[in-house]
């Protein structure tokens, strides 16, 4: 493939198109793929996490009994049974929503870019947290907005430096897009925005009639502390329907990601051209997948196999952090996520992280470089780590090796 | 959900979204769908020909021995398996392209999201039909393109006038980002691109440098009439490899819509792009999906199916013909597709399409006024007939009721 001559499409190319660039590092962790290597480096849930068999039955039970139903067209806000099932799981965790406020997405990563599609005009501000999950950047780039990116510390999101920046903003009359947040087991850094800085921020929304995407993959994957509200809960409490805030959520660590179903809940009329636009990208997500997701629900597998994909990670969070404690040199701090699937490394700033990944990688383990996740630079003294996808013992022999590629 | 107050949503939708409306028509065809209304408005496959059963054996085949790879993420560009049989079928097109040619989408809906995202820029002039697959429009108008509309006729697009335009905006120093075009079996007229228009189109693309987007949804359901090569296949017999042609296809004609698989052949370049733009947009196609179309289809599912679906739509095709000369009053004029799903309808000027939908669905039949497939207005005159959904017998009884409705 290499040498082809310049097409007429490549002179062509739009403005954001012509700033799109590979990622070197997606390149580097392609080898990462190769079975010696152990990799911190994915997003990966565990494959023996998936219900595997329950799915296969669900979908034959599916495609017995609904074959013409669930391979036709179906209505872009999504398959009417799954909705139903999404109402009444979101109540269960404090999010009171009819049938009506789902709306279904392809995964979460599809909410994202039909967000930016409906919000964002070139320049327009959208706050981030810094570090931030790179798919959003990703889904958001292409409408050109300006990130404002917000520092976080151990309890998350700082609210008061927000609060601070919308200030600022204001007085130069800019109301914000939206602030994007994934305020509990955050990508990458693990951290949790804390109980009192959930019901600062949902009062900085209303002072700033502020919106909020709240991104919650991960909120059901707790292993220890207390669970907290989403601010969709919140905000919901405050205003008996949402305001501020537009929850996302997704099958991906709960069933399968290869199902790409996600969902959203908002106001009416936000999900109203929300569910117009969806309509331009993909007509709607696949029917099957939906009947699958919903087949293999509607019994209660959630309440039966969550617990087990805890258990699981659990485990390896645990791993992970006593080889952290056991291999580490002084001078490397790292959070301690009471969920998720990921934990943070900041390492001294003469440490060259990216020099640092070839070293592992001729060690045979991977990550992700921090600098990845920031969306206007910096953090180039920190590493994401997923605990997820290896096992505990893999985890601690990658430890070993990571400690031993950062010895000096 | 009536009467929710405004949201701080609402107030900063982007440009785009504040245009965007809900289709009264798309509202006023929901009352269709209830069973005693014959709707020829829809684009719906017929349910008897999904292969259910092959399908529920190949996903059962997939779960039982693949399930921790079906399940899992997967590569962006598709399932490497899909993509090398995409690679073999494309060949049966006289399309000779590589597996890394092959890029993967949600339906062919995204791919023409994916197009717009990476092409054009506000302001930019697409070049569509006129009437064109509506939604094409959907797809590209958030880029917010102006579309110049050219006129077809019963041997499709033509292509003096495109040459005259592209003289006239090259005359300008505009060159349009790009053409799109359903040259077989088009939606909405089901007229096919002549074999002598075809490589007229091939000669103008060289001479003016015109990047084309060929969407062919259609082409394996031919009833009547001779084969005509894809654009893509003379685009590639000419340079080696694709240039001017970006090749468009889907299994939701001949599997099932639900599945939301598609696949793109393109020069390398834009397909990196493409590629790179989808990440964000969904991260990729879902693999299981992909891993059924794969499995369905690996041991000569469509050679031994399309037969049978050709042969229900041919059906079809001939008691839709069949009944509108017997019903039809004088000055109603319609096309005589070769293949696919839809007959274009020309009525007198004195006709209002719009008030004939209203009596037409008091008597219980329904279809798409025209002026819906146009980009920039016009055809108020027409109308859309979908035959390959209702039954012969209902089909015949449909163009009845529909004759009766016309009568003035």
């Amino acid at each position: 493939m290499q040498g082809q001559a310049n097409t007429p499409w490549d002179t062509r190319l739009n403005s954001s198109a012509r700033a799109l660039k590979g990622s070197a590092i997606r390149e580097l962790l392609k080898i990462t793929e190769q079975p010696g290597v152990i990799s911190f480096a994915g997003g990966l849930p565990a494959p023996a996490c998936f219900p595997a068999e329950e799915i296969a039955l669900a979908t034959e039970r599916v495609l017995a009994h609904e074959a013409t139903r669930v391979l036709q067209y179906g209505p872009t806000e999504g398959f009417p049974p799954l909705r139903e099932f999404l109402a009444a799981l979101m109540a269960t965790r404090g999010i009171e929503a009819p049938t009506e406020r789902i709306l279904i997405s392809s995964g979460s990563q599809q909410a994202l870019d039909m967000i930016a599609k409906v919000m964002i005009d070139p320049g327009d501000v959208v706050l981030v947290e810094d570090p931030t999950y790179v798919g959003a950047l990703q889904a958001f780039r292409p409408y050109q907005p300006r990130f404002v990116a917000l520092p976080m510390d151990e309890h998350g999101l700082q609210v008061d430096t927000l609060e601070a920046m919308l200030a600022d903003l204001a007085a130069g009359g800019i109301a914000p897009k939206f602030l994007y947040t994934v305020p509990t087991f955050q990508n990458p850094t693990g951290v949790t925005l804390t109980r009192a800085r959930r019901a600062a921020l949902l009062e900085l929304a209303e002072r700033y009639d502020l919106p909020i995407v709240e991104d919650d993959p991960y909120g059901e994957l707790r292993y220890s502390g207390e669970p907290l509200p989403p601010l969709a809960a919140l905000d919901i409490a405050r205003h008996g329907q949402p305001r501020h805030v537009l929850y996302l959520s997704t099958f991906s660590k709960l069933l399968a990601p290869s199902l790409r179903v996600g969902w959203m809940v908002g106001p009416d009329e936000l999900l109203h051209k929300l569910a117009l636009v969806k309509q331009g990208m993909d007509l709607h997500t696949g029917s099957l997948v939906q009947a699958i997701a919903f087949e293999s629900c509607r019994d209660g597998l959630l309440e039966r196999h969550t617990p087990r994909i805890r258990a699981v990670y659990h485990e390896r969070r645990d791993a992970m952090l006593a080889a952290l404690a056991r291999e580490m040199p002084a001078d490397i701090r790292w959070t301690t996520p009471e969920g998720g699937m990921f934990l943070w490394l900041t390492v001294p700033d003469e440490l060259n992280v990216r020099a640092l990944l070839e070293r592992a990688i001729a060690r045979q383990v991977a990550f992700v470089p921090g600098d990845a996740f920031f969306a206007n630079g910096g953090g180039a003294n920190s590493l994401r780590l997923n605990f997820s996808h290896p096992s505990a013992e893999r985890i601690a022999e990658g430890v070993a090796r990571l400690a031993a590629a950062i010895e000096r």
